[in-house]
């Protein structure tokens, strides 16, 4: 009789719970739940106007994934529960919530529903960025030791920054939350009935190195109530896969798997997919392509590299250097292209061929000479997380003329998107950490045109993974790993992980071109992102300045 | 009984003709009709496919225009034909075309229809901008003195660039051709037997100054064979509003109008506007807001204004010296918006509402605060007239976040427009030309919003035309001069011309905050348009590299 775990992803727009067996990792059954209230950016459900750059979510509908979604995914395994012998899950991060000390929600209690700072904010609530800047200003000052590991700038995107945010403007809100906790932590406790702290949320998005959080000190100097965040983030920090607990006969009551069987303590999505895709090697990147791009890989020594969002000892998988680089809009810029500015006639004619629009577009696009549209565009539409770190960016698109077409402007998305992630490889290896091997997962390897000018522009093989659901399975493999069926998650890796679908190798013709147009690409990124102008800048605060405060 | 005059106005996309009363410059009917093959942009009709940047016409569509509008006109009007008493008729410029020496066209031989040089070439025809290039560095090398009356640039949309175009790519359809002539010249040729050059379209868009045309020895050292050019163009000059003949009995039948009347010279569309608007005396600015913009004045004496388009004497109005400059693309642009970037679900709203795409976009954007959309345009999509003479700059759109909604990035359209129209004001008055007055006139004043931007934008009272037909009107007013009923153009605009329907005054707070937000337009303008930085004519180059040529 088999053995199985249970692995689950907390997404964006979605979750997913998959039924894996722990001998090769084969999928027996997933289910996805799609959040009721999506990512919450224009008005509190039933409540107030956000200003711009918000990204809430409802706790309640990550909870909603656990109670419907890993059911479900049992049932379509066919398979006896008693089997399921660990479950472990990731979230995106740093996607973070206030709690009371029982690991209520704020947002969850009815006097605090109607304060958009009592909600869970997501990892793209890009409004922190003044409290991001005041903090990169005062620990390069003070020469606090840990900048470095964060490529010399802390993101507004993490813990200490929406934290400060919080205080800030609503200093309530932050008094009355006992705890200051990542989504998959919490979702960890509902599971064991204990908190604990994932080590790679508290390494990249929580700025603690070498155990430490940053100095009581430090933080008065941001705030003299700020401190009070300390007792806040504490508890005991797990490894990667370790075993957080075991399932409650609650929790057991409302997933479905049996009570007792081993929790592996959180986690951050794309760190498992490293797992998944057999990445975890030093010297393997992952990049996993979808509403964002994260950029993961493992290394034997520290080297703190300008502009990456991080190297956190243990961070990705236990006993190595692990190293995060990401973009914060890629699959999220394409999407919006389709929503707000695909026109109607592609829409119609899409529809008559009975395709996804992105598809037309791709159809259209695809055999465009590299450079025959005339345009060029920069991918910060969501911001810029590494290697600007500075989320007061936004897109760019030059070249627009009145025979422009559609599928010239997505084609360029795509580019743009691709110059970017080169722009982070690059950084790596100009730092002496040397990428071997690209491996790409996610949503986007769907589509083939993308993986095509991914490998031209980054000028080498990349090879796509083979798996649905390549998250959730990441959180399988730890669950395995906690559950004690393997030593390590290198050794569960090499048993549980996916295999390549597919390698796409660059074309010389091609790569050719596209090195001339990242070129302008690198001019434009550092003219409009390091100071060339400050326009950016000056329209992001204008168009704050319009908006009212929550 | 009442004396009538027949304009015609020849646009980019239709002709028009009205009837007019020679008393007071009522209208009395009008008709409009479409080009049968509009602007040719991408293929000849059954022909070969074109390069970008190219933009021609169909000669039979001008034609059609004056054998279907003006007597259905006529008939509107429900006047005797025979109480038309001349004829009048404007075009666009420089929209010049290529004939034997008995006019007719080549694009209308057989051996030379497929030929893509052997067609009218519109003005917004772009691909000639090397040899514009190379014309304004020989001109500066040599210190050609005419140069200055251009701003110190000639402009790729003009004849001698079109030109030294055809002749470099099709040599044969050079030689071929006996009359190198603009399509106003050519239609009144049609209607009164005998070719004449208007002063206003030799002067401003083909270097005749002081009488002269560009010399032989200037012209070859171009190309060896370009002095061929001057006996194309040569011919009668005539001044605006000159009677160039009668109307000839053959041309008498198939328009309607009794024959012997007499026959306007030729005219640029937005000069004869200016006596539509009675904007003829110094100082008063006329804008005409459509497909481009034609910024129109007249004044006493010759300043040399940098950048802006022209100036020649007696070039819009006899006696005075007339300025033009003007800005590529407007109208354009926000077709272009509507065509290919407009999304499913606004064309449906605005079917839902019953109201055009524009009115819907105006409606949602009208109530922004000024930078709430944190968005800036350059309004380059169709290259830049005035004051960079530059049609290889294409358009810029900085500032798009994952929030950015289409009401947001069309009104950062709109105010890009206001933007390079404050441009090209500021160069004539830095120059010391004063612009006392601004009247606009055009099918883009229908937009109340754009009229308020543009009031904001450029912080003067803006006065809007009260007339359907307004170039039509003026050519009307023209064909009142040449058949005698008025002394001079001054004379007939003050009892013809047309009444302001309303005036905008600029709102002092947004006013203000338009200031700063046109201060980060000029800077993003000199950094992509004035050197800081050449990509825009990097993606130029490569776009056309990788098309075929004709």
């Amino acid at each position: 009789m088999g053995r199985y775990v249970v692995g689950v992803d907390l997404g964006t727009l979605s979750g997913r719970a998959v039924v894996v067996d722990v001998a090769d990792g084969a999928e027996r059954g997933s289910a996805v739940h799609a959040y009721r209230h999506g990512v919450v950016t224009e008005r509190l459900p039933g409540g107030p106007a956000l200003p711009p750059g918000w990204a809430l979510q409802d706790p309640a509908d990550h909870v909603e994934v656990l109670r419907t979604a890993v059911p479900a995914a049992v049932r379509a395994a066919g398979i006896d529960p008693t089997q399921v012998v660990g479950v472990g899950l990731d979230a995106t991060s740093c996607t973070v919530l206030p709690t009371r000390a029982d690991g209520t929600p704020l947002a969850e209690l009815p006097e605090l529903r109607d304060r958009p700072h009592a909600w869970p904010k997501l990892w793209k609530h890009h409004s922190a960025q003044r409290q991001a800047h005041r903090i990169n200003a005062l620990a390069a000052e003070r020469g606090e030791p840990w900048l470095a590991r964060y490529g010399g700038r802390v993101s507004a995107e993490w813990q200490l920054a929406k934290a400060l945010e919080v205080l800030e403007e609503d200093p309530e809100v932050f008094r009355h939350a006992d705890r200051w906790v990542e989504t998959a932590d919490w979702l960890v406790r509902l599971l064991c009935g204990r908190e604990t702290r994932n080590a790679s949320a508290a390494g990249f998005k929580g700025l603690c190195q070498d155990g430490s959080s940053p100095a009581p000190d430090f933080l008065a100097a941001l705030h003299p109530e700020l401190p009070d965040l300390l007792p806040k983030v504490d508890g005991p920090l797990l490894p990667p896969a370790a075993r957080a607990g075991a399932l409650t006969a609650e929790a057991a009551g409302w997933t479905g798997l049996p009570a007792g069987i081993a929790v592996a303590a959180g986690a951050i999505d794309a760190h498992v997919t490293a797992a998944a895709a057999r990445s975890v090697a030093p010297g393997r990147m992952l990049a996993v392509l979808g509403t964002s791009t994260c950029l993961i890989m493992n290394g034997d020594t520290c080297h703190e590299v300008p502009g990456v969002c991080g190297v956190v000892e243990g961070g990705v998988t236990a006993g190595r250097w692990g190293y995060e680089a990401g973009q914060s809009g890629v699959g999220d810029i394409f999407a919006w292209y389709v929503d707000r500015a695909l026109p109607a006639s592609y829409a119609a004619e899409a529809a008559r061929r009975g395709m996804p629009v992105q598809d037309l577009l791709d159809s259209l696009a695809a055999d465009q000479p590299v450079g025959g549209h005339g345009l060029l565009a920069l991918d910060w539409h969501s911001g810029n997380r590494s290697v600007l770190m500075d989320h007061e960016l936004s897109g760019v698109l030059v070249g627009l003329t009145l025979a422009t077409r559609p599928e010239e402007i997505w084609r360029a998305l795509l580019e743009a998107t691709a110059f970017g992630a080169r722009t982070v490889v690059e950084a790596f290896e100009a730092a002496g950490v040397a990428v071997d091997e690209l491996t790409a997962a996610g949503g986007l390897t769907a589509n083939r045109l993308l993986l095509r000018i991914y490998a031209d522009v980054l000028r080498r093989p990349l090879h796509v993974l083979d798996a649905a659901h390549p998250a959730a399975l990441g959180a399988a493999i730890h669950a395995a790993v906690a559950a004690g069926a393997y030593p390590d998650v290198e050794t569960a890796s090499a048993a549980m992980g996916a295999k390549h679908r597919e390698t796409w190798h660059p074309d010389p013709a091609r790569a050719a071109a596209y090195d001339d147009l990242y070129a302008d690409y690198r001019n434009l990124h550092d003219h409009f992102g390091r100071g060339g102008t400050n326009i950016l800048h000056r329209l992001n605060t204008r168009r704050h300045q319009s908006h009212p405060s929550p």
